[in-house]
């Protein structure tokens, strides 16, 4: 029975993890949730799974107003009590499932505890790759990569040694807007984005796989997760998203990992590691989907591979800063604020300003990322009508 | 350096296993070959590797002559010699490339000596599974499949334990005859059945591959060399053979491996395991291939599959006579003696009227083999115009 710690349990990630410990109660114990605004959705989460330790971004009177007395647990407020949920005694493992750069902090602090930390949250990685990886060595000691990309490729990695991998190839729907020209894709709508074909993700990153930024973020935490050069990690486009990633070896072999696009399963599989689990997630039937189909991306209409490729090599605090103009201008889009080609240029022009910090410490990290925020709210600013 | 001894090394899967041995000249050193008529290449091969023994199938004195003293290994003939050759003390891995049940003897001989045995003879599992897998247990212990179906498996086992295994799924590429109905599978010729659309390999497989008596076997090797139940191993047709098979995990993930069709990849993996060695082959472009597919076999039109299955399913002697009816019908079909479409009665004939002998000695079978080919050219004899 391990003992987990869900921060971020109202999101995407989160509400999918509790459903893989609502399936496994003999293997699974829910022991902290962290949460930031949804209320009602947190108090209903900790009447089922009965946490020790709740925290929640603010709101911590009208959390315990609306539960029980029996029902309450140690409730905790702000980033103190996310800081204590990731560090709870009692917690083996701690999936780390907050959206942004929140999650630097707490993952570090997990990884001080000695805690098993199952990484949803992509801008630990891409900001602080460094720090994280300096405390937790590379996927399968201390981290348990969540993304199915990852996922897929710490799995298919077991095929063989780090030093024989020729290739980590990222598999990418293409997003929505895949076949758009220039033209098309400047005119196109929040709604739009949010319709990705394939899997159930919130709005940030579900946007950013209509930009392919979320490719390119997927990049440098893989070369931190892996410990593998930007040259040698490469992205095809994959519409179908069965086959979620590749690994091709220096003999020529490629292992793939294939399943049904259902973020449960590699949620599932850092939760389980080194056992796997049943039988929760169907597999997928290769004769019902007929064909995979692969392609080149194209990196001139969806920029932001080369530009998340650019960062990573250059390090430092560059890619905090691609990640954080990234985040400010994703919400511009979905506040209509800026279109939707409007994404990457203003990364791109934030990302020409900066100058990178090597070997950042903690603190580098969240001055950059505040500086790439500050910039990119001016220049959306002016552009906005 | 590993000791490599070869039998069979004039075949196909002989022949590019000394490609591998010439393109690692500093990791496999050729200790022994074995091989059956084909002197002129075998001294050429002598020539070049300068092996401590060689053993020829008849013809001895004329390898002896065709070489000159200062080329001359030990020179064996026979069974016998093949039995030397196989348990060579300076051998760490024994190749058996050699066709039909002749594998068998030498197979056993060698593991009984505590040699790795990479096997790319289906026979002596199939008729022999029992036997063999008694003394080596299963893949990867001192067995290393050759089949670049068994090799992908094996190399997918590695992504979780064989109690997490749902489904093996070997995948065919349907052979040269996918889309014929029944009255034109009656009229194929053996010209027709030796155009294997994608890989390199010697007559008796190629015509195996069109029948999909090739996949039937694998399904009982696949038993064998893994440990897992027939309802638990499946088929696929996937015409491109880029895929070479997958495995099914009980948390519903697949693990596929994939690479171009080159037997020189699963021949060289058998010889490095638990290495992998660069840069031999060249890793498939999946973007260049833009579509990998998938169908079902038709199992009415390709009985092999369920005649396999069954026979793996009886056990004893019964795989033994399906393997020693199909050697004998499919010789007939390629000496124009027996339509495309009779392989299949002819194996299905001597099935029904075998009494099995269960937990089979070597001697049962061997004489179930040998009554299988008696009856077997019977039947043949009797329709041949």
């Amino acid at each position: 029975m391990k003992g987990l710690a869900i921060l971020g349990s109202t999101g995407s990630v989160g509400r999918q993890a509790l459903e893989v410990a609502r399936a496994y109660p003999d293997r699974l114990r829910v022991v902290g949730l962290a949460a930031g605004r949804n209320l009602t959705l947190l108090a209903q989460q900790v009447r089922e799974f009965r946490p020790a330790v709740v925290a929640v971004g603010a709101g911590r009177e009208a959390l315990e107003a609306a539960l029980s007395p029996g029902e309450r647990p140690v409730i905790l407020e702000g980033e103190e009590g996310l800081l204590q949920v990731a560090t709870w005694p009692e917690a083996h493992t701690v999936l780390v499932a907050v959206t942004g750069l929140v999650g630097l902090l707490p993952t570090l602090a997990a990884l001080r505890a000695g805690k098993e930390v199952a990484l949803a949250n992509k801008e630990t990685l891409v900001a602080g790759g460094e720090l994280v990886t300096a405390l937790a060595g590379r996927a399968g000691r201390l981290l348990r990569p969540v993304d199915s990309e990852h996922s897929a490729i710490w799995q298919c990695l077991h095929g063989g040694g780090r030093e024989e991998v020729r290739e980590l190839v990222l598999t990418a729907s293409g997003g929505p807007f895949r076949a758009l020209d220039r033209g098309a894709l400047a005119a196109v709508t929040p709604e739009q984005a949010l319709r990705h074909p394939n899997w159930r993700m919130g709005p940030k990153i579900t946007v950013d796989s209509a930009t392919l930024m979320n490719k390119g973020l997927e990049i440098i935490e893989a070369h931190w997760l892996f410990g593998i050069d930007y040259e040698r990690i490469g992205v095809v486009i994959h519409p179908q998203s069965i086959v979620h990633s590749l690994v091709v070896f220096r003999d020529g072999a490629v292992l793939a990992q294939l399943g049904v696009p259902d973020m449960r399963l590699p949620i599932q599989y850092a939760l389980s590691y080194p056992e796997r689990w049943g039988p929760l997630c169907e597999a997928p039937d290769l004769v019902a989907l007929g064909a995979l189909t692969f392609e080149a991306p194209d990196e001139e209409r969806f920029p932001a591979l080369r530009m998340a490729r650019d960062a990573g090599r250059t390090g430092g605090t560059l890619p905090a800063v691609l990640n954080a103009a990234n985040e400010v201008a994703v919400a511009a889009f979905l506040g209509r604020r800026l279109p939707f080609t409007g994404i990457a240029e203003v990364v791109a022009r934030v990302m020409d300003r900066h100058h990178t910090v090597y070997r950042p410490t903690l603190e580098d990290i969240m001055a950059a990322d505040r500086w790439a925020r500050d910039l990119a709210e001016g220049l959306i600013a002016k552009v906005t009508p």
